[in-house]
């Protein structure tokens, strides 16, 4: 292209400090070099984990926002082009950018059970390349990313291993959905706690994340589905994804566990999720497992270290499980692909995650709807 | 036999009050009505849970002793009569009582992953049988069992789901601890943690449990095996059962997952076992595995409602998984008498577990060797 190897100058929603609102800036994007790939966004939406970033919070676990920067990591586009040493991209390519890597060569690559990769850990928790630096600046301060993403950019340099390669019958103005919130909900499912047909389940949140969790569970064949969430506009959205009943906790008349302890016959649900990020609802979700077996898979992200979950000891010996995973524990680019496949065929329909499509100016309208609990997600055209 | 359908007079250790040392009294046992076994006792150990029952701990989750009672779970004896309709065992087998069931038609004993049973739970729980009653009394007394166990007695009616038939071969003054410390501990390597070979263990407190741990990783061929104690005499011990490093946390500068943690590549042990009961232990252990993958198992019993593991919901998002089990996730008729057959082939030596054999109406002196912390199982012989 005749962008390649040259800088280019783009649109982007830049994070100038904590709690301020992005502004839509002119920026410089340089070419990728070793290893490197810039992509050209197609569109890409907004996932709570940008807004506490923006607010400065430590979330996920690695990541701690260094300002200025560029937020952004669920979103779709297309390779403008690579640097020396790229072997598996071209240009051309579609691609869904990635907030963690999967090198194939780490020591955690190569077992089995995890996705995670040790590839440039410590730079990409800063937002900055293996080498230190930054390919992003505005007004001569260098830009880091979220985790190595920043597709509130319409452009960015990304490293291969952090860069999945979908199929291009793929609509890319739609699939930037798989780039988050449908893989750690659906993958949860599957590859996590292995949600059996006939199944009994239950979701705390029902947000991107929770609904994406509840339609893995339809389509793992589960017979009950129970919602669970404090809002009462929820109930609706539960039962277009598939739960077969909603429960607002705070209409019970007792703590939610007890309520699910005693009605199915095994002393609680088959398999619970936790898609908020807040260590009562983690607690309540795990207490409502069944003894001998249920499973709580814990996806929400609670970031403070002084809070804990409170785990009693005999629901352990009992046989309550506890696990948790980042991206439904899919490996990135070697399972993502294959979900996307199931997109492009129609099983997984992206559209029942977009509540509506916006330009890519009217982000902070789209954070002010995210802070508000106001629709799914917002899908940004560039 | 001649005792068949009367009422035997023998010897037991009657536990009269809350931690009152036992009386060798002669009680009286009623023939086994249906569905039940008469067992005459060869041999029995002492394991910490008798002690916690006669301090009045409600332990395992399940027992509440009412006195007058009499304890004991872990030995070994024969049948000496069955009730009517017992279709598995006859007189003259040779017998494992067991604290728990495996009816093998309730709906738990159709689940693959778990071997809780839900026979007769709680009359079971309170030590009596399934209709309410008891075979055993004392001056006029009822006396009830430990979760259906009475091995302290030399004979006693247990029912049938409730007995593993074991090899004939079996030496029955020395394979009782097969009942209870080595499937506790071998089983949960194998069954719950399933540990690999070549891998990095450790375990907390090397009671009877965390030894039968210890032999079960290094039957499982792990490469590195950390006993974990804080009390020096154990180092030996701990090497003499397979461990090729032992560890005084308290000797120590920095805390032990600290240290864990920094010590191995992966950052952390692959499995860890916590055989201590302690809420502080466990979340010294559950933090001691590795992100990704890393398994801590529980099979310490913590009773305490008000005391719960802080478990850090980074860490189960980073994959670090919490299980736990009773008798090692065995299942207690069908997968006790393989062990069994280890011990008879001599690929697991009871003997290592046995620090003397003693006389049963010793059994308080046992005890007090037990409450100071000497020895791993005193065998008491009738």
């Amino acid at each position: 292209m005749a962008t390649a190897g040259k800088v280019i100058h783009c649109k982007a929603a830049v994070s100038w400090g904590k709690d301020e609102p992005l502004v839509i800036e002119d920026i410089s994007v340089d070419p990728p070099k070793n290893n490197e790939v810039r992509i050209r966004m197609v569109a890409t939406s907004f996932c709570h984990s940008d807004l506490h970033g923006m607010q400065g919070l430590r979330i996920t676990g690695m990541h701690e926002a260094e300002f200025p920067t560029v937020f952004g990591h669920e979103g779709a586009g297309v390779v403008e082009s690579v640097g020396p040493d790229v072997k598996t991209l071209r240009p051309g390519d579609s691609v869904i950018p990635l907030f963690n890597a999967q090198c194939g060569e780490c020591p955690l690559c190569g077992l089995d059970g995890t996705n995670f990769c040790l590839y440039a850990k410590d730079t990409r928790a800063r937002g900055l390349m293996s080498d230190g630096t930054s390919r992003l600046s505005c007004k001569g301060k260098r830009l880091s990313t979220f985790l190595g993403c920043a597709t509130f950019s319409q452009y960015f340099v990304i490293e291969e291993p952090c860069v999945a390669k979908v199929n291009p019958k793929a609509d890319l103005t739609r699939v930037g959905v798989a780039g988050c919130c449908i893989p750690t909900g659906v993958g949860a499912v599957r590859e996590v706690a292995r949600v059996s047909p006939g199944s009994t389940c239950a979701v705390w949140g029902l947000g991107a994340v929770g609904l994406s969790v509840v339609l893995g569970c339809k389509l793992a064949g589960a017979a009950n589905i129970i919602g669970v969430d404090i809002s009462p506009d929820k109930a609706e959205l539960a039962k277009k994804f598939g739960c077969t009943e909603f429960i607002d906790p705070t209409k019970l008349n007792e703590p939610i566990q007890k309520v699910l302890q005693e009605r199915f016959p095994m002393q609680g649900c088959d398999f619970t999720f936790e898609s908020i990020g807040n260590v009562h609802t983690m607690k309540a979700a795990y207490e409502s497992v069944r003894p001998a077996g249920g499973v709580c898979t814990v996806l929400g992200v609670s970031g403070d270290p002084d809070k804990f979950i409170q785990v009693h000891p005999l629901d352990v010996l009992a046989g309550k499980q506890l696990k948790g995973c980042y991206f439904g524990g899919l490996r990135f680019r070697l399972d993502l692909p294959q979900l996307v496949e199931e997109i492009v065929e129609g099983k997984i329909d992206c559209n029942l995650f977009i509540t509506d499509t916006i330009r890519h100016d009217q982000i902070n309208w789209a954070i002010d709807q995210m802070k508000a609990g106001k629709g799914i997600r917002y899908t940004l055209l560039y």
